[in-house]
């Protein structure tokens, strides 16, 4: 059966409603709903609009709220600490990102922390602005308990992301990766389709490596690269959760609305050195990088994020698929808040 | 044969020698020898005084100056840019340590770019001087190409290495890796122990995988972790060549002594929060960590870092074991300069 095909423009406004129709102020709705939409155009669908009915359960069960009090709880020209007041985390996390670009703006360099939020998405979504904001984006966040430490056998960091952007002349280059080896939603797909786990992704919950999906479930993800994977996990929780005070990754509660503490930095090139050097010299390090000859089996270099890239023009003239069951979720919450659904491409 | 044994004082005066021996200034040759002789305490051997006659080479050959002028290029309260002179890297390295730590303890946060420098070698010694200071530590250079992009067969990236620390309320936490999945002096040991090497570390130049350290060499290494780990040799890359305007790795003269760019950022948590509740937050986390139960062929889950800081410990006690192969490099460096080697231990 072929994916239900939407519009970019059908499937914002979908969300949008679904957001302003149980209470998130109109910016909000918008915020979240160019989020998902976005997630969706650069084919990161388990961030998508999937998320809408889990946001929505998060509400309804008090997990986060419809309307957070966005307060700065510390502040200098250059770093902020803010208080999400329990809110849906992406226009928090949204709002975090602005006063980043804006301090960085100013002053070249720029820290602001977030805690008190919930689940913020894509952190390509932040970093993306500050790239186009004219500078490079760190954002980092913690997450429900999920992975190992290495050499360990119990959940004690969330997939604790990592993304970084990079300005360009062009589209900006941005990365963005959980610190696990595999994405906890690619374990469930596993087990709903019935597949085994690639090996090395996940160790059962008495610490012996498995294939097994349930045995996965039970027990915990592995950080990606080893060792030196785990270091990166560390950042990330140093970063997100105990600089600005928010939970430990083992004391978040478990949904996907939530989400530990989110830090995000803003460096502008232009404070350090002339930017249209900067922008040649960029340049040519990607022109070194896509004219590397690739290596077997690889048909060409890509940088990181070009994928998601090309998705993201792909989906934007081509429409957004969504499967089946996701349309299903969809459709549930439709008729639920008497919203019309996203147009059906034809 | 069992190795030779030197106390850390001896070594330290031995290396501080050999360099005011060659006209580096004393100040200089101080920090060079402190950090050299750390390194071999934490059992990071390749970056200890093995490093010492390819530094004089180095300077013999013209690759960087025993005496290089440290300017600051641009500069405000929060950021510098400086320019080693063509110095040997770790003077500069440690300076720009320093400025960016006295900058973070005034305003919180605080970025410096060091370019025009040689090798700045182990990281670990920069963002530990951060952490001391209470704060946190990031730090990345760039080095000469050996490391091919994910799917590619050509050297692009150094082994650009990445280090970040966390105060605590006793010995800070630090790691310090490579984002190669070995590091390059690896491959050389190998060549010379006629040793193959393990799968997934190299491409030859053809594009093949390869267990054989000659084509490893000709060829290039891979990053740590595949397309994650080369985001992150990305990352590294920006960070230390584009944002100071430093050297591409593809651009960086190929010599134990030379080095991209350095870049360092320091992060006071106490201008976000409560220091107090910061350390009761990172003693729960590492607590968290520790008793994390094993998985099957570990004896116990350790820190990042954690190894290198009983390594540390261990060498102050019993001294410092250095293999022949080393010792014999700095015979003839006492001969040639005249200097008395290292007292051997009994």
């Amino acid at each position: 059966m072929p994916d239900i095909v939407v519009s970019r423009d059908e499937l914002f406004r979908f969300a949008r409603e679904c957001f302003l129709r149980i209470g998130v102020p109109e910016e909000d709705a918008e915020l979240i709903a160019d989020h998902l939409v976005l997630a969706n155009l650069r084919g990161i669908d388990s961030h998508g609009v999937i998320r809408i009915p889990y946001y929505l359960e998060g509400v309804e069960r008090g997990y986060v709220r419809a309307k957070g009090e966005f307060k700065i709880v510390r502040e200098s020209p250059i770093m902020a600490l803010v208080d999400g007041g329990g809110g849906l985390g992406i226009p928090v996390a949204a709002r975090a990102a602005k006063l980043v670009i804006q301090k960085a703006k100013a002053m070249g360099v720029s820290v602001v922390c977030a805690r008190n939020l919930g689940h913020v998405g894509m952190l390509a979504y932040y970093t993306l602005k500050v790239a186009e904001a004219g500078m490079m984006g760190l954002a980092a966040a913690n997450a429900p308990a999920r992975v190992a430490p290495w050499g360990g056998s119990k959940p004690v960091f969330g997939t604790n992301p990592i993304s970084f952007s990079i300005p360009a002349a062009g589209q900006p280059i941005a990365f963005d990766m959980a610190t696990s080896r595999i994405a906890d939603f690619k374990i469930r797909l596993a087990l709903m389709r019935g597949d085994r786990l690639p090996e090395g992704v996940a160790v059962s919950s008495d610490g012996r490596p498995t294939t097994s999906p349930e045995e996965a479930l039970q027990g915990s993800l592995l950080p990606f690269g080893e060792h030196k994977g785990y270091a990166i996990s560390l950042m990330v929780e140093t970063l997100s959760a105990l600089l600005g005070g928010a939970p430990l990754s083992v004391n978040i509660v478990r949904h996907p609305s939530t989400q530990g503490g989110f830090f995000i930095m803003a460096l502008d090139p232009s404070a350090f050195r002339d930017y249209g050097e900067y922008l040649a010299d960029l340049e040519r390090l990607i022109s070194v990088i896509k004219s590397c000859p690739p290596a077997r089996g690889f048909h060409e270099v890509l940088l990181p994020g070009e994928p998601e890239e090309r998705m993201r023009e792909k989906r934007l003239a081509d429409g957004i698929p969504l499967e089946h069951s996701v349309w299903s979720m969809l459709v549930e919450v439709a008729e639920r808040l008497g919203i019309e659904l996203p147009r059906i491409r034809s």
